[in-house]
């Protein structure tokens, strides 16, 4: 894939497929912008006008209700006109390619398509076939990236611990087939985390993953260990059927956070998920809303960081 | 449950949950806002500004076509932002709790909660838990209640009866299951209808009725003898399976509303019904546009309602 | 069916629900309005206030993505309040009838229905029964008519061709259960086209064409020869499973436009399809990105154009 597909020439965002490759400048200038809205939306009335009269599409191969609910939710409150499509009801299954599909709607002078999609690569193949001046925002491809996942997490850590280079943060669970973690891992070490590591069954972790600067544990309390951050992914419970790979009783007991389990991390450190979480498996129910816990902030900053990406990219001349 | 619930300290609407225990000022408050709202929607411009900037999801665990369009086009002409989440197709049948799913959508900084549940009672667990500032309105719970419909009932009958002192209100047909006769019964009664009657079979009568100041009568010529309004409820054929339990054909011979059974009314006695009717059970067809039908005048009104129900709750500090 | 239904005393368009019986002139304002809307929406902010406050339903009792989507596009851009309802999922399923959903929704103050139906003439039953200052688009009615297809098909060539008293147009394809050839020919004819032919394998010629002005071909040379434009239909695929009608293979054989055809047609002819097209059956794949090919132009036209509609029948005292 082109790495530099979703820069201008100028160096501003067009697209947003993957953190893989955003320089640390515009990561920052991501976040800044997240938390003045952020900022600006604290009140009763939570509306900006910056996209006035822009349609944003969100173009759902995939169902989530919960992602494609903060994708609406932050386009209307920077007042855009959102059309949600669910594609698996819509005209594909009449024989039309994704390329027709994307080609249509573009026609209907649609400014952004948010995209979900089963497949890794579906938002680049659609940033790559996009006319000038529609951007792509990538909402989950297969087990390729998940970014505004990403940068929502970077989001809740740069602003509950502050600078990412005294940071030691615990990526937990299942990595072999969390985009959530690839993402994660790009955006830390950009950042300049101290250090990355992900913690799992030697079945969940795929291979190539020290190449992308994480180190491996196989054990939860010398993963969790003197760490600042933990984030637990969210176990695919309909993936967990191999042969190989440890029942949800097993994951739990092995790698499951428990209150007993906190004592490994630092006094202060902070409990991050995305979503929606399996009680009883990755985390003990009463962690969940805990006060180390983040989870639902995290979901409060996901508006915001969606609202900024939107915003950088289509609000650019404003 | 709680009856102060849905009331604040100062004695204001906080959700509105069932029409037990409120007060008769406040309910005639909710009914001079609706004819307020009622007026000011009347030219082709129905838009008011006077939730901008505020979100409302509704959130049916339950399908109702009928009464989440009407949510959602009164939370549209305050201007609000409408989520529409079914929630079958939702996050939930990934194991994520009732409780979660609130929270969640909580930390997306949703102002109000519509929601409809086959549970009695899901509504007050939802006001009980929800987070300072986020209101609950409940459209529907079980066979517990229905309040916005029956303020749309109590504000039909004072906009064409007037004074409820004076009328005698029969409300006909599956007591048993409903809602509405609920709700109906509460809002008459704290309002001081002079009588109010059901009128069902036996099989269809709950126990408890009499309790919350109904008189029962299992023919319907005696009940609708000499009343002022008679509101017929909506047979759910789905529920009318058991051995005890009238057919269709026998519940139209012997509680269904015709033109000749018209008599035993006073002469310019109305007509109600929640929608949507099965015509030839609960009531012939022709009568139910017929003159004396407020049918359709009850969807209009339900929306200003739930315009004035909303205003009074979120616009408060307006 | 009253071909004046649709129409004011003082001549104005009230309903859409066909094509035929349209004056010269009414269709060349609208053309001229969608001309007028088009260019106001070029920019990155495409709003309009014109239909502000406004409620429009998109009634579908068949499933539709791309046309509900360009309907809902253009209530969006015109600033109205606009209600999806897909009614297999609806009230009517609890046996309320096709007059009682219309009555239940005007009751809403609904401005405007668009409406799609399988049944030819369901549109002009919803006209014939609609209240004063209801509008009624059909946006597809069995194989009757689609006529804002056929007004989107009518700008593309009037904007591509100019005078249409020059222009010969042959409409290849499925004639028989197309609602848009019978569309597409009665404004051709009403704006004064040359020449309009059908050109299809005989199983696919309804009776009564050649009435209605087509010349018909059962050869596609013959049938393009000398042509200015050339309107592909879909072929449904679902209905091509009669003994006698051709295969897919045979029909591309025989009627699929390919590189090869084009030397029949005039050197500067264009080509247009409804969408969405069958690559590989009604036109070679590369072809209907190409350069003769109007495709998307005619998605986006088709926006415009219902914008027109809509602010002709709702904007009319504006």
């Amino acid at each position: 894939m082109n790495p530099n597909l979703q820069i201008t020439p100028d160096g501003r965002l067009r697209h947003l497929l993957t953190l893989e490759g955003l320089e640390p400048a515009l990561l920052r200038q991501i976040l800044d912008k997240a938390e003045e809205l952020d900022a600006a939306t604290q009140g009763p009335e939570k509306k900006l006008g910056l996209l006035r009269g822009r349609t944003v599409i969100n173009l759902f191969f995939e169902p989530s209700t919960r992602t494609r609910t903060t994708f609406e939710l932050a386009a209307q409150r920077l007042s855009a006109d959102v059309l949600n499509l669910q594609v698996s009801a819509s005209s594909t299954s009449k024989g039309e390619t994704l390329l027709d599909t994307l080609k249509t709607l573009e026609a209907m002078q649609a400014d952004m398509f948010v995209i979900r999609h089963e497949a890794s690569g579906a938002a680049h193949f659609f940033a790559e076939h996009a006319a000038p001046g529609v951007a792509i925002l990538n909402a989950g491809d297969g087990r390729h990236a998940h970014p505004t996942q990403g940068l929502l997490d970077l989001y809740t850590i740069r602003k509950h611990k502050g600078d990412f280079r005294q940071l030691t943060v615990a990526i937990v669970g299942d990595i072999l087939h969390s985009r959530v973690a690839r993402s994660d891992i790009h955006g830390l070490r950009t950042l300049g985390a101290k250090e990355i590591r992900v913690v799992a069954p030697p079945t969940l972790i795929p291979a190539g993953i020290e190449a992308m600067g994480a180190k491996v544990y196989h054990s939860l309390a010398a993963g969790l260990d003197g760490a600042d951050v933990v984030i637990l992914l969210r176990l695919q419970k309909e993936r967990m059927l191999g042969a190989f790979l440890p029942s949800l009783g097993e994951f739990h007991r092995d790698f499951g956070l428990t209150r007993e389990r906190l004592r490994h991390l630092k006094p202060d450190a902070i409990i991050m998920h995305p979503g929606p979480i399996n009680r009883g498996v990755e985390i003990e129910g009463d962690l969940a809303y805990g006060e180390r816990s983040l989870i639902l902030q995290q979901v409060q900053y996901g508006i915001s960081v969606r609202m900024a990406v939107m915003a950088l990219i289509l609000g650019a001349e404003a």
